[in-house]
């Protein structure tokens, strides 16, 4: 059983902050000062070029893809790092779209975060063959599934509300009726357990500086199925996917598997920040995650809806449906949260009225939520959001 | 005047070295290791998630691309860090040819870095519109401008000869033909000046991690010109380039003149790195670095003709032809090349048979060069590139 009293010591934290905003940005693991210094030094400083090969750079986007893949339901081999999620989200609905040349509906939903329809967008505007973009409520997917569709595009946790989609139902559905799957993992990897393989995803992509703690910018992943890895024409065709990267042969030719969906140089620096975040990952069962992040979540609950009557639970109460946050409506959400986040207790704002709170129990515990609400009891009682200096809106909100 | 002499003392290359692969990655600033731990430790550690507008996390992609501006030709607000140069080539490549709707043909030539033609290939079958790539010599572009042209895209500085095109000649002959120009400037940035207003080309891209130093991995950069960054349709239209990116509004509307070039979010510790890096380049005049670079190759030229017969100079004669590298050809290429750097002399080589070697003013001087040149006839008259243990091919070379 992993003990959580004692993964709290393995983050950074300043004193005094509370931190529920993992699912914005994960903490910075102590051990990750140390890995991107030895990086920058020893490494880029030392070795210079011969780091691609003696530091191991060039193979770090498929070894730690390999680390990652043991929390999202991937054998080794299956999962890459590189670029962003919003280029992996292209990529993979470049990818299914030429699968299935004879459909034209993506399904998405209206819970999906902004980029993936912006990307999917953009592309069905490039390809200009006529597809068609529905989204549609959450609750609505399943029954909009038909035979017309080429790929269902949706991500397993609503970045506003923290709903769950049921991956393996809506997979099935989507599978009977010919189309492709893409998952998009960036409130999942991390929080709860995945099962992409025994879902019978087609693809998957994430990020990792949500709740897996590569810190500020770091890699996205995208997973192949192995049905599908050695047979996909990878759209974004970059040097480093190709069969021989190092041959510059004038034409394209896809390497093995997974390795056709790298694109250009990876970025080392971030890399080393993930590489010491899985090394607390290797060690955490993520069933024992989930159960305590369930726990967490539902004490929150309990305790803000006790403390603070002017906030409506936006989250699914039952926590089987819910992702590791959880969600509260306020319609002075943005000034609620600026003053909860001056006195220490960090969570954020997703327009048009959402306060977000994610529970991450690798360093948060049980009085940290009693805190947590004990300090949102204060900032509504006392009405602390109406002072002018909390409504200025940030740029990055 | 700049003083080549004391810039050698801001990088931190290891004793004996003698580095001559800063076209393939630059060795470390010095003062990267403090900017990159700061971002680490302080930032991330400290700020958490605020980091993104305390730190100025959000604006690093805009302020730095100021910063590479003057060194290319471009004035503030018209540069944009973000993704790798592949990404950024499609990027530039869809969004061209979306402006391009009624030409079918993108020219470039067979001393294109892979990557680059990958990438087009890549997209012309994504497409599926009947658009044909032509690659042709180096010498032939110009004669293959027609009035079927759509883009024109090249690198401006041949990876592996070093060659260098007349960027401002091919950019009016392409304009006049109707077509639109994308430069690839992987070997031009930091290396010798480029005005891309100047010659009217219509997209820039690059990499930071070669002569401007940034580290292994460093973010990409892309140009716009001013006539069209309000109305290019950004192929690849993520959330950090739309018009109210925290809006998190469904449909995508591009953000104003560069913003709408960004995609995902920013690799922040990458950025960091390339920070540090353009504080050296601030105080650079490209003037003088350039006259530098040619000295210096020159210099190489004459000692290794002199030294070494059996290599044949695979770089244009006239300096004015070459950018700040220079390649010979040599059938056991590979191997002498290893027997060099196992003696300090760091190079590189590219297939089939290119020694090559990169002249970056900042770090290297006459003594460095000079001494280069005196290990290289070592290696030639012993024959040292004959022992077996040189010929074992690493995985990136």
């Amino acid at each position: 059983m992993t003990d959580f009293t004692a993964t709290r010591a393995l983050f950074d934290l300043p004193p005094g902050v509370i931190y529920l905003d993992g699912n914005s940005l994960g903490p910075m693991p102590v051990a990750a000062a140390a890995r991107v210094a030895r990086t920058v030094t020893e490494e880029w400083g030392k070795m210079l070029i011969t780091g691609w090969n003696d530091a191991g750079w060039m193979a770090m986007p498929r070894a730690l893809g390999d680390r990652i893949g043991r929390l999202i339901g991937a054998e080794p081999g299956q999962v890459v790092l590189g670029d962003t999620l919003s280029i992996k989200v292209s990529q993979a609905l470049a990818s299914a779209l030429e699968m299935r040349p004879d459909r034209r509906v993506i399904l998405s939903d209206n819970g999906n975060f902004p980029t993936d329809l912006y990307m999917a967008e953009g592309l069905v505007r490039s390809l200009d063959k006529g597809h068609q973009i529905w989204t549609v409520d959450p609750e609505a997917v399943e029954a909009h599934i038909t035979d017309d569709l080429a790929v269902l595009m949706l991500t397993e946790v609503d970045y506003r509300t923290g709903r769950r989609h049921d991956m393996a139902r809506l997979t099935r559905a989507a599978h009977e009726a010919g189309a492709l799957v893409i998952w998009d993992l960036a409130h999942s990897a991390g929080a709860l357990p995945v099962d992409l393989a025994g879902c019978g995803a087609d693809f998957g992509v994430g990020c990792t500086y949500k709740y897996l703690n590569s810190g500020p910018g770091g890699p996205a992943f995208i997973y192949v199925a192995p049905r599908h890895s050695d047979t996909v024409r990878p759209a974004l065709s970059g040097w480093l996917g190709h069969a021989a990267p190092f041959g510059f042969e004038p034409a394209y030719r896809p390497g093995e598997g997974i390795e056709r969906m790298r694109v250009g140089t990876p970025p080392v620096l971030q890399l080393a920040a993930l590489e010491a975040a899985l090394d607390i990952w290797d060690g955490i069962d993520m069933a024992a995650l989930r159960a305590r992040s369930i726990e967490l979540s539902e004490l929150f609950i309990a305790q803000v809806e006790t403390r603070c009557p002017e906030l409506v639970l936006a989250s699914p109460r039952d926590a089987a449906q819910r992702g590791s946050q959880v969600s509260f409506r306020f319609a002075d959400g943005y000034a609620a949260m600026q003053a909860l986040i001056a006195r220490g207790v960090i969570g954020d704002f997703r327009a048009p009225d959402i306060m977000r709170f994610g529970f991450a129990p690798l360093y948060i515990g049980e009085a940290d939520v009693r805190r947590a609400a004990h300090v949102l009891q204060e900032v509504m009682e006392k009405r602390l959001w109406d002072d002018p200096a909390y409504r200025t809106r940030a740029a990055v909100t």
